[in-house]
């Protein structure tokens, strides 16, 4: 896999050129946030956990399988039934195949890791179908809590890559983006994308606001994570490279932030290809709507796996999570390029497919 | 304040030349691991905390002080009654005036800070004069845990610097040091060492080990900061520098991780003059006696403050703690020296006493 052949470039070009550049032999950290939101819980919405008792653990799992290669809260890595992994499987291959560290911040996830993670105070979101995600309070301490992590962590490396871990997440983002003004249309970990549903929960959650003040957006329609990072990213651009690593939702974070302030010239949103090629989603459009900041899709190449579920996410399912396609996209910045990227994806596909059978 | 002038290197000489060279213009992150033993309740044992009551509360005031420059868990900065202010004044100033990054760790404190922090999940320590500190599982959790961390934080900077807050933790470290077999004699944050009330805390905890397994010695008379900064040490040195900022806290973690197994071509310890001035203590021969390892004895200057509550930190009060010295030795590595630093310590002391009063 190399940059030339396997990246795509759109939103401002010459700025994409220039991070890429000023990225190159950089010190990378990736952060994972976790949250919550109880969105998820609606059925039908998420394709994260196995089935819906087991959505509240997928957040946690993601973390430990990251770290430890295995899960701690539950005994099994998440996987559907039909063998199609967590997408933290991509992000895990490639930061180990560039040596980048990681960190876990706890913004308001149901249950905690089983794992040294920073904790943030916050509580997970409701319901946005049914009641306000988050008090405004609620929502000035996830930004003023996300701006002191992220100014920690920028002040240690050239870039910090950020990631997301929130079952139920494009649901919240595509409200918080409708509810900003932005045109958006979202992904979704399914083929089948539920959209006549989610647009009835968003429609719903969006009758109840009157106000476009962003705090009150995010308070009635968004999630703690959303909150949290869009803090993170207004410190840490200040300080060092940000690479979004994520799809519709860190969409959605830029939205906010856009509200917040940052520093575009240090900012970048990275995701795979299965993002920008999803018909139903207008990605593109909607970060050069938001902000003139540089976007990259990278195909992590699964659609020539010889394993089912790997393929499946050239087949439209999981796509991105765990911040997937910034890991990528930083790993190779950072070697160049990742030899045998799908060899690697594969070796610990079938290691991880073992450890659950 | 510059080099030649102020600091005093001890130990290996030739690994301190190393260590200093190597850490010139390097990235430094300063860690302040918390922690509590209840050790500290005992009547006449610290001098932390302006009342026994209080006391609980300084591991959180200063990590608030530390970030916030001033506290939110209570209303005022640590400080004695007569005007002596905590040793994380001269850590704040130190840290500051050379833009050190620094992230806290609550290992066991009784209180958590209201700002962001890395959560281990550790409890607090037992009172080692009536019962074992903590159980061997914990003591492994606190050292596992301590790894993942090490290894994490060290991967992002060159040179991790980590200091302590614990309340009553020279006792514990005493019990440690003895319970390892070294002949210690260890400072106190009181001019008038209360010794012979340590010396009987230490021998009851100690006759009730009946074992030198290192585990058992830190489960019966420690605490679970020095397992955890162990753990910390015996990962991180693999990666990159390490510098313990503390006396004789650091000695008892130094004695621990030289049985976990550490890398001493990259680890050195540092503190203030003021703790190898205190002629109650034999810092110097303890540290020659643990490891193989360069130390670092940094006089902060402020016996010629025109303040009595900074002067009396050459008197014997207070002397180190929140890693000041270490902060003090990081920030001259880091900008090769600090220009006026008395007079950074006094203007932040002016800025304090009048927020108290």
């Amino acid at each position: 896999m190399n940059f030339l052949d396997d990246l795509e470039i759109f939103g401002n070009i010459s700025k994409a050129e220039n991070f890429l550049d000023s990225c190159k032999t950089d010190s990378f950290l990736f952060s994972l946030v976790m949250s919550y939101t109880q969105t998820c819980e609606i059925p039908g919405i998420t394709f994260a956990g196995a089935d819906s008792s087991m959505i509240q653990f997928t957040p946690p799992a993601d973390a430990e399988y990251l770290h430890y290669g295995y899960c701690k809260t539950i005994d099994k890595i998440p996987m559907t039934p039909d063998g199609i992994p967590t997408p933290g499987l991509l992000t895990k291959t490639a930061l180990e195949s560039a040596s980048i560290p990681h960190l876990v911040v706890n913004a308001g996830s149901k249950i905690s890791p089983q794992l040294p993670f920073i904790e943030t105070g916050l509580s997970l979101g409701k319901n946005i179908s049914l009641e306000p995600a988050m008090s405004n309070s609620e929502v000035i301490h996830a930004v003023d809590y996300g701006r002191i992590v992220g100014h920690s962590l920028a002040s240690m490396v050239n870039c910090l890559v950020i990631g997301e871990t929130i079952p139920g997440g494009t649901t919240t983002a595509l409200a918080v983006l409708k509810g900003l003004g932005f045109d958006a249309k979202v992904s979704s970990s399914i083929p089948n994308n539920p959209i006549s549903l989610k647009n009835r929960i968003v429609s719903s959650a969006l009758n109840r606001l009157n106000s476009d003040n962003p705090y009150d957006v995010i308070a009635y329609v968004g999630d703690p994570m959303i909150a949290f990072v869009a803090g993170m990213l207004s410190s840490a651009s200040e300080v060092s490279k940000v690479l979004l690593a994520g799809g519709t939702q860190m969409a959605a974070v830029l939205s906010f932030a856009s509200k917040l302030g940052f520093n575009a010239n240090n900012t970048a949103i990275g995701t795979t290809s299965y993002i920008t090629q999803d018909k139903n989603t207008n990605f593109r459009t909607i970060i050069s709507d938001i902000a003139d900041i540089p976007a990259f899709a990278v195909d992590p190449g699964l659609k020539n796996s010889k394993f089912s579920g790997l393929q499946a996410y050239s087949n439209g399912f999981a796509k991105e999570g765990v911040g997937a396609g910034g890991s990528i996209i930083a790993s190779m910045l950072k070697t160049g390029n990742i030899s045998n990227f799908l060899g690697l994806c594969e070796k610990e596909y079938r290691r991880l497919y073992s450890l659950n059978n």
